[in-house]
């Protein structure tokens, strides 16, 4: 099957949203909690956290042009300087999904998604207690992106949350024991299964020796 | 348990770049096809590819700040102006993984991973003729991320190629039962199993409706 540019600018809105969405294969599932001034809280589903470096340790993900998502996680970003990134697992997906709804800025989806903020001391920025692996970031950068109006925001990781013993050797993490979700599309969730471990890629390595790790 | 930034950045090099990179998530598995003016074709693989937009549709990747993967894949990019993500199924990960072996620039990837280019009519990049779903992509801009010196690449799709039958109810994809990998991590592969699909979340929906949907 076969589909051009044309194809794809004469699909429907909603069929047009659906296969681009899908064709950036699995993406991450992550809940961003935010706090305005006054204290509001807000939770948001993202599917577009990417890896930028890991000295220092930072994070992107994208912002639509538009909308109260936006609006509302832009907003006390900007003004707190604070956000954390909550993994999504299987056992809580409807909860995750939920607060995708468009909510006014006075509603807080904590509630309405039946899910338990959950604070440190000195930082600002609620944690979602469902969550097994928890990160508190703060804002670097927002990064336009010209060609479509979206926003890059950029944020070095502070804390870092997570079950005892989840940390395996070398600093790897099993998403799959630890029932992580991914997403595909705007609303499609996968559960994950650890199929291998390859080791660094070095010179004198050939093919054949990678296929009998 | 808890990591500060202090405690992660006084890891060991090699702990820290895992736990950072496992830390964003499930990650698409892609390998980002190039070809050179002289006609040297370039494979590599990437998880850093992010949906920015469906209409038009663009993704984004991210290009580390050095070293051979970068500057092949950059320059093809720039000189070409065009490139093809392709999506890594569980059945040829060893393959995927090995072109993240540092080749010099007249080593061709996909005779040395045993991939086979493919090609179509008036398009330039190769495609990888055994990834299920094939996007041919015109690049568009890329974006300085000044906090750490990594580049947003961004590009039109132009081309999407997939197998007959695998557009499914609304321009959703399977990505389960075209057997597509997901990366955590910088080498961890992981098979994907479809949990659920949720409908858009409208104003007078209740967490009860999506339970029981």
């Amino acid at each position: 099957m076969y589909l051009s540019k044309q194809d794809i600018q004469s699909m429907q809105k909603v069929e047009r949203l659906n296969l681009i969405n899908s064709l950036s294969g699995v993406k991450p599932a992550n809940l961003i909690g935010t706090k305005n001034q006054n204290g509001n809280e807000n939770l948001a589903i993202f599917s577009s956290v990417v890896h930028l470096g890991s000295n220092p340790a930072l994070f992107g993900f994208i912002l639509r042009p538009q909308g109260e998502v936006r609006r509302h996680t832009h907003e006390n970003i900007i003004s707190s300087g604070v956000y954390t990134i909550n993994f999504v697992t299987t056992d809580f997906i409807q909860n995750a999904h939920y607060t995708s709804a468009k909510f006014d800025s006075t509603t807080n989806e904590f509630e309405k998604s039946e899910l338990t903020p959950m604070y440190i001391d000195h930082y600002y920025a609620p944690f979602v207690k469902e969550s097994p692996i928890k990160m508190g970031l703060q804002f670097v950068e927002e990064i336009p992106i010209k060609s479509n109006g979206t926003t890059l925001m950029v944020g070095q990781v502070e804390h870092v949350l997570m079950p005892d013993g989840t940390l395996n050797d070398n600093g790897h993490l099993d998403l799959g024991t630890l029932n992580i979700a991914g997403i595909s599309g705007l609303n499609t969730y996968y559960s994950l299964s650890k199929k291998d471990r390859f080791p660094y890629v070095r010179k004198n390595f050939s093919l054949e020796d990678l296929k009998s790790y």
